[in-house]
């Protein structure tokens, strides 16, 4: 019999709004025992998303509320202990909903892909080659269609999918224009990721003006990851055409949507497309777009950022930060390491 | 010399919302006389449009105002007299942005195309075979994309653009819901355009939730021409993938836009697309639009309904009644006929 107990982060109370450290509490669990088809995953690390605000809340929206004594949900990469798989071996790493603990049951239905930690740093399994790519690449490439020329805005510029959703517009020839929170931020949208311009959206007075200026020509694509008067702001600006790519609205919660200017008519005139999208319906092609993304990150024509936790009980904490915009590049926490990471 | 007078209406004044007929009235002017490439063309008919609403008010939209003291822009069908155009010959019948009056000089690149009156009666090249065809099947087909089995809904739907819209859903297999504005016009969706169920809005306590009763699955496909809180009893029953086509805005006014509903987070959590387009921005496609409309009235799967007023005269009591929806059918003013009509 081992010893090895499983330790997990619950959520142990339900948050109003925006969820606090004291939504959450440790407990421990025995090790679960993988059935027939089945694997035992021991978990390296858990990536820490913007749409965990909204899982924790009382309204469904797109994924149900995790329940109150649950384990908090979340998605995670990890290493295969003990297989009655036939598709994954002990030592294969995965990507997967693990949630935040130590030791989790996978079936071949719930693992997403394979990683070769050869490749690339395991982290960049829950970034910019793992949900955050497919976020990028989806809505910058697939709905804003930037072309050459264009005018390309991205909103959270400086984060994680922001600040990759403008480096894919870059590379497909447009002219990119970042908003982001602080003028730190603004320096790496500039100095790190490239961006030919960068508002912080904070200390601007008329957004629409600034936007007018850094966008001469209009703009033709926006991925938008706030909504509420940000969007307003862009959309007074957008061009014949033009396509907006809703990937978040962390501007407004799920049970509080705030009153705005309607913007249909906006949209006619302008014959404009918004399109609300998932990164998880598009897993199936999660092996495709990473591809894409190493391939310009090995060019060199895609940079990174990451702000790792080091341990499990800093996930509650590494969220908040995450949710007051305080983290500076991809928020993953570090749970375990593996023999088979060798960068 | 001829006595012949060209009658016009001009825009006599600017009205502050809806336009009346006092907004209007008579003039006389002489007989345009062609150019070089240029034909003079006699008026057949006149087609009004909802847009006109938009072409009269102060505020620029997807056109500019109609200056005070100008002959009221309008689409319209008519008999080519005079030729210097080497494209088109005397007795050319042709659809183009004529203007309320009798004459008129077009030239090739304002002609939008040539209609063949022995094809069907020269009223449809204004409506179902006209603008309303382009508009109900580039919104509808190519922005709604209807699926066997899905559901659409179509506001305005005993309309002649509305009316059209349900039925190309119906000929590629969705089930199709109908709002309208009377009882008199449910009767018309079901027994005469063929829609599974129509919807008064007007009498309807709670639309979202008759909508909800008319469409147990959810609202796949929804052909906007009214935008505001009818768009927003649609939004609460769209599923997953939904596409929603912006054809108009009738709720509201270029220079009003009401406050509403923010609706960026139920495109996201949908997954929804909704996208704003204008039929002017292909007319380039009229010719291959009008034969597949008119492969289907041929075939009776596509019936259309007009209303038409007999005089010049008419036209602004015609656009009063068709912006208060008193309309039943495509609207039309009769101005002069030819002898190539023989239907």
């Amino acid at each position: 019999m081992t010893s090895v107990r499983n330790r997990r982060i619950i959520l142990s109370s339900r948050p109003e709004s925006l969820p606090t450290e004291a939504n959450y509490s440790m407990t421990e669990a025995e090790v679960p025992v993988p059935g027939e088809g089945g694997v035992l995953a021991r978990i390296l690390m858990l990536s820490i998303d913007p749409a965990m605000r909204g899982w924790v809340l009382e309204t469904p929206n797109y994924a149900p509320p995790v329940p109150v004594g649950d384990v908090m949900r979340g998605f995670g990469v990890a290493e295969v202990v003990e297989s009655k798989s036939s598709k994954y071996q002990v030592g294969d790493i995965v990507t997967a909903m693990t949630g935040w603990q130590e030791w989790c049951v996978l079936t071949d239905d719930n693992i997403q892909r394979r990683v070769d930690p050869s490749h690339a740093p395991i982290s960049t399994s829950l970034g910019v080659l793992g949900v955050t790519g497919i976020t990028a690449y989806v809505g910058m490439v697939e709905i804003g269609k930037p072309t050459a020329g264009s005018t390309a805005v991205v909103s959270t510029a400086a984060g994680s999918v922001g600040s990759a959703a403008g480096q894919l517009a870059a590379l497909h020839g447009a002219r990119t224009v970042g908003l982001t929170g602080s003028d730190e931020k603004v320096r790496m949208c500039l100095d790190e990721f490239g961006f030919d311009a960068a508002i912080n959206y904070k200390t601007s007075k008329n957004l629409a003006a600034d936007l007018a200026a850094a966008c001469p020509d209009g703009i033709d694509v926006y991925f938008d990851s706030v909504g509420g008067e940000m969007l307003d702001a862009v959309l007074e600006n957008i061009t014949i055409g033009a396509r907006i790519a809703i990937c978040g609205t962390i501007s407004m919660l799920a049970n509080d949507i705030p009153m705005g200017r309607r913007i249909e008519r906006k949209l006619l005139v302008q014959r404009a497309l918004m399109q609300g999208y998932l990164a998880s319906d598009h897993y199936d092609r999660a092996e495709e777009i990473a591809n894409k993304m190493a391939h310009w990150i090995q060019s060199g024509q895609l940079k990174y950022r990451e702000e790792i936790s080091p341990r499990l009980e800093d996930a509650p904490a590494a969220l908040v930060r995450m949710l007051e915009g305080e983290n500076l590049g991809k928020s993953a926490v570090r749970v375990a390491f593996s023999d088979a990471e060798t960068n």
